[in-house]
């Protein structure tokens, strides 16, 4: 027998392009893989839930499944879709946690909606104003934290400073980078460049207790010169799906180089395993999807068209932040925010 | 005997990172391309540029030196250098161009100042708020025009409405697009998506002259989905210096793998040739720089680190440029320009 009891974990079963198929494999071999170390808690179509689990031919021990009789789509409202699908699998899943029935939620769905359910059924930690999601990007340096990736395209300088915030405090408790790195993603190096917002951000990030390197640009983000870089939800949300086009224009125009030649052909049937092993990290099913950070819980999203190994790897996520304290740390860290320096103030005082 | 006089182009000597070698290297295959078909003027230190002449060991039938006894750096605030350097390269060619001594101007300086020289010196052109300038993406369908590129990094719409009409005449008079499609970049393809101000250019675009094709987004851009992407000069200069930093990315993660094995390493070296024929276009040298628009006159902008085959190409495109109309097809454009939506008859009257 443990001691521990087990922690438990909410499958959105319902919410990805391939549900409720790749988020039961995926949460099947998170059982496989952790010795059954987690109940899962499969929301959806009850029957439809089973139906699978039949046909996998399963046994009972470390699931249970909770009827929802509803799904919010990738095409729906997010607001709109919580208010009007009050019995659907990601309402209900995140009721389950935000009732301490279960530990953390784990959903491939509607982004927009499950940052809204986070929001709305688990509330926010105490000194947030804007819950965000991050995205993972690689570097030469290894995987750096983006944030916000899409989630709030209008942001005011508090809010930048406080995801500058929470993703130092995410990559430090899980990532264990130690002392990380923060940077603000802007059009220049120096102080003065940039909007009026990000200008406001420099000088709260700069008198923080955050380790605040300064201005990184675009050409500074696959250097990995920071591992936590900063950024409005418009400008993260764009260059996160520009980066993951990257791999398949460049098989594209490999695809084109082929067919000028024999020789050619060959040439790029050959370099598809060095391309590939370079490019690994590019690909998102290796993070184990994303946190909603600033939110009173434990909530991953991962990709639409998660398989089930990305589900997996989420739910393992899951457990690694449920087992933290890293909300405590948010609002601790938030607690010690430096005054909003007004823009009149700092005029007064540059240089 | 010409009939026609011959063109006058300002290359301004001093502008870039090599200068002024790769300037007057760059002018002299210039002259020799198009057999002497056009005035070159080089403006800047005569001493030193004469010094260059004689090294290089040619004859002065088809250019002339204009001195300059000051050099605006990269390193300089545009606007300050501008009126504490009052001789400088910069504003005494482009002085030239606005007096009607030269046909138009090539920089490959400080951007920002070449930017505010433009605009200064030059004027604007009717019924423009705000010049911009664009960079050039490769894409699966060919080279599109991404505006603004990072000079105006805070935007109303009315700005954005005029950057898309701008890029299109631009697009269709000197790349010869026939029908240009234009597009504006958003965090997702809906109509509302977006901060405030995108949502409103949408609706401009939407009433507008302009074949717009609706919002595009971060992973739309390489696959080529439109000739034209307007964006603030934020999110463009973000996204141009990261797409800038890819190959170089992809070289290093490559060169990781070759130090895996002995055959590795083999194929690593020979998939240098495939992937720079195939990267070929994200090299900014075959460009021939990027114009400032909006500016009533020719004013061509390239890298810091301009090659003289970069110079030569940003010759050949400002003489391209002063033989259009663009200036006055920009003001016609302009001059149909929708009324301006006001957020309120808009909500009153969507859907």
């Amino acid at each position: 027998m443990e001691s521990e009891p087990k922690l438990r974990i909410v499958v959105d079963a319902m919410g990805g392009d391939f549900a409720p198929a790749h988020e039961i494999s995926g949460t099947l071999q998170a059982l496989q893989e952790t010795n059954g170390g987690f109940e899962a808690i499969l929301v959806g179509k009850e029957e439809e839930i089973r139906e699978h689990l039949r046909k996998q031919g399963v046994g009972g021990q470390s699931y249970s499944v909770v009827n929802a009789s509803e799904v919010i789509t990738m095409e729906d409202s997010p607001t709109a879709a919580l208010k009007q699908k009050k019995d659907s699998s990601l309402a209900v899943g995140m009721r389950l946690h935000q009732e301490g029935k279960a530990d953390a939620f784990v959903s491939a769905g509607n982004t927009g909606a499950v940052l809204s359910a986070s929001t709305l059924i688990l509330g926010r930690v105490k000194g947030v104003g804007r819950p965000t999601i991050g995205a993972f990007f690689p570097s030469e340096q290894g995987v750096f934290l983006l944030l916000d990736a899409g989630t709030n395209v209008d942001c005011r300088a508090q809010h930048l400073y406080e995801f500058a915030v929470m993703g130092s405090v995410y990559v430090k408790e899980i990532m264990k980078y130690e002392h990380p790195t923060v940077a603000l993603l802007n059009v220049g190096e120096e102080k003065k460049k940039g909007t009026e917002i990000v200008q406001e951000t420099y000088r709260m990030l700069e008198t923080s207790a955050l380790n605040f390197i300064g201005n990184v640009e675009g050409r500074d983000l696959l250097a990995g010169k920071a591992n936590v870089v900063v950024c409005d939800g418009f400008v993260g949300n764009v260059l996160l799906k520009f980066g993951e086009s990257v791999p398949s224009f460049l098989k594209s125009r490999l695809k084109r180089y082929a067919k000028t030649g024999f020789l050619r052909r060959l040439l790029v049937g050959l370099m598809r395993n060095p391309l590939r092993a370079s490019l690994k990290d590019m690909d998102y099913e290796e993070y184990g999807g994303v946190p909603v950070l600033g939110v009173n819980g434990v909530s991953i999203i991962g990709h639409g068209s998660s398989s089930p190994k990305a589900i997996k790897n989420m739910i393992l996520k899951a457990l690694e932040v449920a087992k933290s304290r890293i909300n405590r740390k948010i609002e601790e860290a938030l607690a010690q925010s430096p005054p909003v320096p007004s823009p009149g103030q700092v005029i007064a005082t540059a240089q």
